[in-house]
Formats: C-alpha cells, sequence, structure tokens
C-alpha cells in the first residue's frame, strides 16, 4: 500500500528489452517535501542533473517523479538534458503542476538515448491507471529493474501520537556497478508523515549506515539516486525517533537486498570488523575485505580461506598486529593468536554454505566497529557483463 | 643465460601440486649487492620479513637466494619464521656462506607450513647442479610460478665502454592479487654490472612506472617482492643511463607480461590517461578503469562499452567536463563534444578482438598523463580462485 497522499502506476512502454514493466509514475495529490541524495561520480546523466537542479529551486517541494529502466539517458549530451526536461514537461502537463515540481530518474545502457516517444504516449496512460493499492508498490518496483532478478520493498509502520499510524514504504533497484558512492542503485522512500527534516540530516544518517556501506563491484554509476519524499498528510509525532528508525529499518534492508541480488550473486555476506584504532581504520579494512575479489571469489566456492581475509585487511591501512588480529568466518575462528587454527575449517566452509554469510575480523587494537556488506563473485557476474549490451 | 658470477639450478621437491619445478636457488660466486621492495601489505609473510632483515644487516651484500612455489609461508607464526631461518641456514651451510647472505621467497598458499623435509632433502640437490647455461634461467623462472600459465623472462645487454657487455636478466611471477602496491608477484632481476644505485633511486624508479602500474583483481599480498641483485663482475660505463634503461624495459616488460598473464585472462589492457589536470587525476584516473570490474568484463565480451569507461573516470576523482573529454578503444574515438560516436563502435570492437587492446582517455584539463595495465575478467578468473585450495 502506499502511504496517504500517493498514487502511482507503472506501465511497459518498451524501454527495456523483453516484455516487462519499465515505466513508473508516482504522484502525490499535494506537493510534498522531498529530499535526495545522487551519485558523487563526477559524470552524472542528465536525469540527476535535472532533478538536482528542480530540488533546490522548489526547496524539495515535489508533485511528481517518473522512472524507468533499460536507458540511463547519461552521457547523451544536450540532446539527452533536452529529453529528460521533455519528459518532465509531459508528466507536468498530465499532472497540472509545475515542471519543476517534477523529477525523473533512470537507469540502465549508458549513452544511449530514451525512446520519446514511447514515454510520451505512455504518460496519459500512467495518469489513467494511478492508484494507492499494494499493486501499486509492486508495479513500481518492478519496474524499474535493470538486471535485478526480484523486485526489493520495504514497509514500516511509524506510531503517531493520536494512536494512528503513518507508513514508510521503500523500494530501490540495485545488482551491478555498486559501490559505497552510492552504487547504481535507485531507491525510493515515500511516507505521508510530515516529518522535520528540512536539512535531510535523517536521510544522510540513514544512507551513510546502509546504502553507503554495501558493494557489488566497486563501480559506481551515473545515475545513482536516494529519494525521500512526503506527501505530508500525517502530522509529526512528538520525537522523530521513530521515524528515525523506521527510515534506518527500510534503508538497511533495501541496502542487504542490494547486495545479495548482486549481479550473479549466491549469498550476502556481512562482513564486519571490530577494535579498530580508528573508525577509518575499521571501515578501510570492512571495506577492503568486503571488495576483495579473492574473498568474494573463496566466499563463492566455500572455500574459508582467512588467508585472503587477512591479506585484504592487511593492505587496508588498519594497523593490525598478527598476535592480536582475530579472523573468522561464522562462529568459527580461523585465525588467533599468531597461528592459524584448522580445526575451526570444517565448521566455516559448513557456514559458507548458507545464502547469508558472516566473515569478522577482530584488530584488537582499539574501540572502533564497523560493518559492509557485499555479495560473493561468480562467473554469472563475468558472463552477466561481458554482454550487458548485446 | 645468467649474468657472469651467478649459477642457478631448480628441481621438483614437491612443495606446490603435481610434478613440475617449485623451488630454485641462485647463488653468487662472491657477495653482491642486492635491493629489494617489498609488499606494503602490514600482514607479512616470514621469507619476506627475514629477507628485509638480512639486507638491513649486510647492507645488501647477498650470496644466495632460495625461491620456492606452492607455499607462501604466510599468517605461519613464531613456527613460519623459523621455518625460513632454517631454509636460509641450510642454504648458507651447503654454499659455505653466513645465513646473513642469504635470502628466501615464497609464494603460494597463505597459512600452510613450509613442507621442510622436503626442502632438506633438495637443497644438497640443488647445490650440486648449479649452473650458468640458459636452461638454467628457463628452469628457475618456471620454478617460481603458482596459477602463471607461462614464465615471464626477459633480457637485455648494456654496453661498457670497453666495448664488452653486462647482462641484466629478469624474471618473475604473478597471476592473480595483482594490485599496484605490489601484487603477489615476485620479480628477480639479476645483473653483473657494478651499478651504482646504493639506495635503489633506479629500482625504485623503474618499479614505480612498471610493477605499481598493473591491476589484475586489487588485490595484494603477503609475499610480494622485487629483487635487484648485482654479482658485480663487470665495472660501470661512465653514465647509468644504460642500466636505468635496460632495468627499466625489463621491469616493464615483466609487469606487462604479469598483467597479460592475470588468472584466467585473455588480453593485456593498457589505459592511458592523457591531458590530466595533475599527476594523481591521472594515475588515479587510469587506475579507477583498470580496475573497474565492469571495463575488464566488456573487455572480455569486446565489448566497447565506452559508458563504462566514463563512469570509471568519473569516480576517479578526476575533474572531467563531458564537453572536453575524449574517450576510446584503439584509433576509435566513442565520446567527443559531450556526445557519443556509435558510427566508430565497430571499429572499437575489432580493436577489442586482439590480444593487446587500448583504452585511452583524453581529459583535455592539464598536462598529465598516465598508463596502467591490466587484463580482461572472465568467468575463468572466478573458476581459479573459488577452488584454489581445494
Amino acid at each position: 500500500m502506499l502511504p496517504t497522499g500517493f498514487r502511482g502506476a507503472a506501465v511497459d512502454a518498451d524501454l527495456a528489452k523483453g516484455s516487462r514493466l519499465d515505466l513508473a509514475l508516482i504522484v502525490s495529490d499535494a506537493a510534498g517535501m522531498a529530499g535526495a541524495m545522487f551519485t558523487r561520480n563526477r559524470v552524472v546523466a542528465a536525469p540527476v542533473a535535472l532533478s538536482r537542479e528542480h530540488l533546490r529551486q522548489t526547496s524539495g517541494m515535489t508533485r511528481a517523479i517518473l522512472i524507468n529502466a533499460g536507458c540511463a539517458n547519461a552521457c547523451t549530451g544536450p540532446g539527452g538534458d533536452e529529453d529528460a526536461m521533455q519528459c518532465a514537461q509531459w508528466v507536468a502537463d498530465a499532472v497540472g503542476c509545475d515542471v519543476l515540481e517534477v523529477l525523473v530518474f533512470s537507469t540502465g545502457v549508458i549513452g544511449e538515448k530514451l525512446q520519446m516517444a514511447n514515454i510520451e504516449r505512455a504518460v496519459p496512460d500512467l495518469c489513467a491507471q494511478l492508484d494507492t493499492g499494494a499493486s501499486t508498490v509492486d508495479a513500481a518496483s518492478r519496474a524499474i529493474l535493470t538486471t535485478d532478478t526480484r523486485p526489493k520493498v520495504i514497509e514500516r509502520a511509524i506510531p503517531l501520537q493520536d494512536g494512528g499510524t503513518a507508513q514508510l514504504v521503500g523500494f530501490a533497484k540495485g545488482s551491478g556497478m555498486i559501490h559505497p558512492d552510492m552504487a547504481t542503485m535507485l531507491a525510493f522512500l515515500l511516507t505521508d508523515l510530515d516529518h522535520a527534516d528540512p536539512s535531510h540530516v535523517y536521510l544522510r544518517g540513514a544512507v551513510m549506515e546502509s546504502f553507503h556501506r554495501v558493494t557489488v563491484d566497486g563501480d559506481s554509476s551515473t545515475n545513482d539516486a536516494v529519494l525521500l519524499w512526503s506527501s505530508g498528510t500525517k502530522q509529526q509525532p512528538a520525537d522523530d525517533k521513530g521515524f528515525f528508525k523506521a527510515l534506518s529499518e527500510c534503508t538497511l534492508h533495501l541496502a542487504k537486498e542490494i547486495a545479495r541480488d548482486g549481479e550473479g550473486a549466491t549469498k550476502l555476506v556481512e562482513v564486519e570488523v571490530r577494535g579498530g584504532e580508528t573508525h577509518d581504520h575499521a571501515d578501510n579494512c570492512a571495506r577492503a575485505i568486503a571488495q576483495s575479489l579473492l574473498v568474494k571469489t573463496a566466499v563463492h566456492g566455500c572455500d574459508p580461506n582467512w588467508g585472503r581475509i587477512l591479506a585484504a585487511a592487511g593492505r587496508s591501512g588498519a594497523e593490525i598486529d598478527t598476535h592480536k588480529v582475530k579472523v573468522g568466518i561464522g562462529e568459527a575462528v580461523l585465525f588467533e593468536n599468531d597461528e592459524p587454527q584448522p580445526a575451526n575449517e570444517a565448521a566455516a566452509a559448513e557456514h559458507l554454505k548458507s545464502d547469508s554469510v558472516r566473515i569478522w575480523v577482530d584488530l584488537a587494537t582499539g574501540p572502533c566497529d564497523s560493518r559492509y556488506w557485499t555479495c560473493d563473485l561468480s562467473a554469472d557476474y563475468v558472463r552477466i557483463n561481458a554482454d550487458y549490451r548485446t
């Protein structure tokens, strides 16, 4: 169910390959406050440039968003900028709002132009089908996928002081080009709560602990965006903790689902580093392990190859004393007291067979912890990406 | 042919899987000056710790080196340190020198102990077989390989003022865990020239432009080492340019051979970045492209996917103006004047079919250039690493 105040729809506009939903429209009955975080890539797609500018000019007040899969509208020159603006204009005309109140998001192949005729034809269809039901969320969450194998949706209720509840609904896409800053992902978080987060402190905080901590392949894209958008129909509770908690749970769930659905992935991998001397040490160590192709291929092969984990930790810049450091997989300790613990390898190999695995390092040099999420690296990742455009 | 003053041998000591050479010994008739660069990984293998300490204590004067494949003797605790020292002692006793004049190098699986009985038995055999012929270089270069598919050898003659020549012979191994700082690689450069490089300025300069510019998978190992060792039997020419040129050619050749022979690789990829505002911009941009799994899988699939090249450049931190930047593959320009150049994609796809390909970006923001070398990423990389230990 969409939060109150929102309606949505999705259609097959023949923008992505095959018979599938590939264009979604979400409309707020009244302009509602939206905040977004975009890719830090210096090369940004036309829809990112447009949406960033519109949010700036309206201070976030947004009536509608249009999202397409199949084409990123990135590196498409001035023509690409015009196409993005034209899409926004069609939506504005259909919805009856200012073009600045419309945001557009695209994901798919870089360097190809949008099929504008298809979009022009689809926008009236989308407006005619706008609905609030649960199937709408499902349809929208499917319309934004690229190489994802399944939709990623999450919902949380936020208790209000009057005994009622507000809703927070999130959906996201992301599978390849996934990296802390931020991943080839789009994530949309819709709420009816009129929350007080004008400077997007909550959004930044939640993203920092979730989308900024997943890596599939170390690449980041031209189109990444996370949008938090409120229809404002429910009043804010006395404190914002409930809202921040719901938001954090939603972003963390979606981030982990993105890692789990990484291209070719068979497992979600959680990397936990404890006892770093500084937060940077802990973060760098966790990221180095999560990014290591050798760790990720070993996990794929269910090989408890702790030597690769320790080697990745060793190149991360974190202080490591081999007399203190412990390395483990699941509950099994594989390296301790400067010695391998081969007796525990069988238990670790067994743990690696499950579809959610945990790799951990205790640096034992200080108080700082960190977690990252990634997936295993399979031959399918290569197959998917060696002929993505063909 | 080994340079004058050196003798060498290699045997199958049953340290690596299968019937193959896996232990090499090189001896200098008199102690000669050696300089080395080791991994920057904080977790270093026992042989690295030993060799670093011996070089420090002798100021580089070295009589013999022992190199094994199959076992890295890394993360093996105090027992691993004792094993490395025992190997050096056996060589010192057999050769008749101080143990400090012996260096040891290991490569292979992390966390396993050396099979000491095999090494003790092999050292006398090695000493009995010491020889100077070309087959010795070939044998030594084969004995140090792990997942490499072929040996990597290079030889250069350095003209002397008296009309004679000195020799520089290099051999290296490296295939996975390959990254700028420095890669799971071992490289040995032997010369009979009594060159003047006490502070290893030449070695550092040559390594900076070669081994520090190759990446296969972004991982760096616990055992990496590059050794430059002179028997000192030929006197130095008037200027050192000839020696530095020969050294640079050898290290560059070996570095490119390592990238070409990357695990599962079918192609050598040269990434050239021109026109960076600073050297860091150019280097970071070239490295980001060379490390991008999406670029490497696209190259594997012969897909001229310039969008991924530009996206990787965009996340590298280099200043990018899409109106100025050019992206190309081979001679084909694929992005220019803020627009894709689809007419040139066929030529780029054709270029990608060869076994040495060139990817380039002209940032057009300044005078700084950079080059990195990598390989394509294939499903075989995953297969090799998913069951390396089994």
